[in-house]
């Protein structure tokens, strides 16, 4: 019998999705787990790309352009051009959603064993892409203490070496929700311009910035434009993650040559799925407006709850749809699975992703969890009242609270 | 300025989308070209597929399974089990398109520098699939005179080295159109068994098979249960290329539970695709036989036009709706760009694939064209009488006609 590669030996199990097992059980025992893992928003879709689907006017499903269709990209500039961002449609490449753009600007940017600084902690899946692509994730580890601000430049030069080829954030941040400074995106460029390197930014949370706060792109920096990559996708955007459609944004034409061959060996992406995300470029503002006061709202409640709990530490998120939560456990892994396997309470449990498969770097994140705050308010409260309740009898509390030290 | 990756350089420009600038100028220039390089049918999508997509009542467009909806995955265990092919909904994972599910097994069934042993000439973007996942092809070259049938088992054995893990066929074949036989696949099946290899088919043109032939899945073999893997694809089957939805079938439990983790770090199938693609499972017989009846018409045409035109030679195809000809030019390639550039009859021009980019031997394929016979009986006629012309004055033809003969 002929055995596997060593690259799917080695290839991660996704964090997100590995205690499914254990949320099942717990449903099936007639629990209700409430799924705070994952980033499925329960935000409708825009009508307007519900009803381009509803009204396809096509006898043929045929494939688009490997780059995608050129009106959907020409409008996706305006978008981008909107905001102020200096693109044209011939900067843009459509993708099988934003997993399939970080695998073509990888692809198209590193060599086997070049290495990429990340910010850890980072999406758990730029794992799963970098050993695809061969490439060496450097993690530069930022703290819950400082809510995630990026360490001071000197840390980045110390990573620095000859096989560093690039940097690589995601702003505003998947799993800690920071929303990148105007100085640390400076201090980014500087860097990248120092040792010539590619600098990557996976954007695609960039409508969700909260309080007031503006996104800037990478695209916006002066003197970036052969080195900026960015990553899109319409999938939390427009709360249609099912529509798999991304793009991959770079100034570098070699780039975009580059990563059109790769496009063009899998011949095109999604047609139903572009004609969605072009008619939803007509989504109103006040979509938009929504959409984040409600975020806010769920933030807020969240953060405020989870920082209520005696040893529990939650930095406010300044964008996204993620918090990180500091826990007063041994470990995160065991108590995550431990809450759906052994605890309910109001017969309720809460599924929470374990913080450490967001780290490269062995031993941290054991007592974080990620946080998805993308359900209604009133489960919010109940998956924090669950939690709180939790944490006052699990066996591996780290922490003595002052109940049981009055019990003591 | 970063410069790209060797991978990025290496990777070829598509054999099928490089005349295209090519066709636009002839376009521009008022002429109409006929397209016959590319696998795109003008057959209607079914129409349950398209009301599915019509009718969607959701509200959002949620990821699905990473392996695909359950649901689908079962709709797709009982189509092949209607045909008789042996496969639970377990053994199946959804994929974008077949070129995601040609990716996903090569990077779960080899390690970099394996080598797979694949008929040629082949679909010209194995070639991207396997540099991409650092995989070396090893040709063996079948010939136009022996209609592309598989060369004699001695040949295979003499290509198999400490480094042979796999065999990789197409059946019915792109480009060649070439039906194995059951002998062949019985040969295959011992090879396989004798070298402990993974079997790879590329079974996407199953249901165009023609003159009463069968196809036989590679899953139907006994004995290799944990060496097939079957790539699939709706974009052909139900005409809806742009569905983009594929899959890897296999019984061999490794492979899946590792395809799945690649499967899991790009999250989801597209979710539209996949709901068209269950509905077209409801696909009646008669659409089948239509286009079957149609795609024979179509061959027929087609090959007896060719074969009629003084020094062409072209096969008759027993499947899928491509066809491999033999032209007296000096260079296929050549030729090809030139009818574009520089020949019309009655207003019109061709496109086709030149035969080159379908083989890795080079040298191989100079004098071949790859003709899809993806349009109207007319258009094939009319195909076939400017291609005819085109021979007559073509500057780099390489036998002396008739005609030519007269003149001098």
């Amino acid at each position: 019998m002929p055995v596997i590669s060593k690259k799917g030996f080695a290839m991660p199990e996704s964090p997100i999705r590995k205690l499914v097992p254990y949320a099942e059980a717990a449903e099936a025992a007639g629990n209700q787990v409430i799924y705070l893992n994952i980033g499925q928003p329960d935000i409708k879709t825009p009508d307007v790309a519900l009803d381009a689907i509803k009204n396809i006017d096509r006898e043929v499903i045929e494939y688009s352009h490997s780059a995608g269709y050129e009106s959907y990209r020409r409008g996706l500039a305006d978008y981008y051009n909107k905001h102020n961002i200096p693109v044209s449609f011939k900067d843009i490449l459509v993708t099988n959603g934003g997993s399939e753009a970080i695998m073509f600007a990888m692809m198209t940017c590193f060599n086997a064993e070049d290495e990429v600084i990340v910010p850890e902690p980072f999406y758990a899946n730029y794992n799963g892409f970098a050993l695809e692509a061969q490439v060496i994730l450097r993690p530069i580890t930022t703290y819950i203490e400082d809510s995630y601000a990026l360490p001071p430049i000197e840390e980045f030069r110390k990573l620095i070496g000859p096989r560093t080829r690039g940097i690589m954030i995601c702003n505003p941040g998947n799993p800690t929700g920071y929303l990148y400074t105007d100085e640390e995106l400076e201090t980014l460029r500087e860097l990248v311009i120092e040792h010539d390197l590619f600098l990557f930014a996976d954007e695609v949370y960039r409508e969700f910035c909260y309080d007031g706060a503006k996104h800037r792109s990478i695209l916006t920096l002066e003197g970036l434009e052969e080195h900026s990559v960015v990553v899109d996708s319409v999938s939390k955007r427009y709360s249609m993650c099912g529509a798999r459609v991304g793009a991959v944004i770079s100034r570098n034409k070699s780039v975009m040559n580059t990563a059109l061959k790769f496009a063009q060996a899998r011949l095109s992406p999604p047609t139903l799925g572009q004609i969605a995300s072009e008619a939803a470029l007509q989504t109103p503002q006040s979509y938009f407006d929504e959409v984040a006061a409600e975020y806010v709202d769920r933030r807020n409640t969240l953060v405020k709850g989870l920082n209520a709990i005696e040893g529990v530490q939650c930095p406010m998120p300044g964008g996204a749809f993620y918090a990180m939560a500091k826990l007063p456990v041994d470990s995160s892994d065991k108590f995550c699975q431990w809450m759906l396997e052994h605890f309910t309470h109001k017969n309720a449990t809460v599924m929470m992703a374990p913080g450490e498969g967001f780290y490269a770097s062995k031993g941290l994140g054991k007592q974080e969890v990620r946080i998805a705050y993308v359900l209604e308010k009133p489960l919010l409260e109940l998956a924090v009242e669950v939690l709180s309740e939790a944490l006052k009898v699990y066996p591996g509390r780290t922490e003595i609270t002052e109940r049981q030290q009055a019990e003591a």
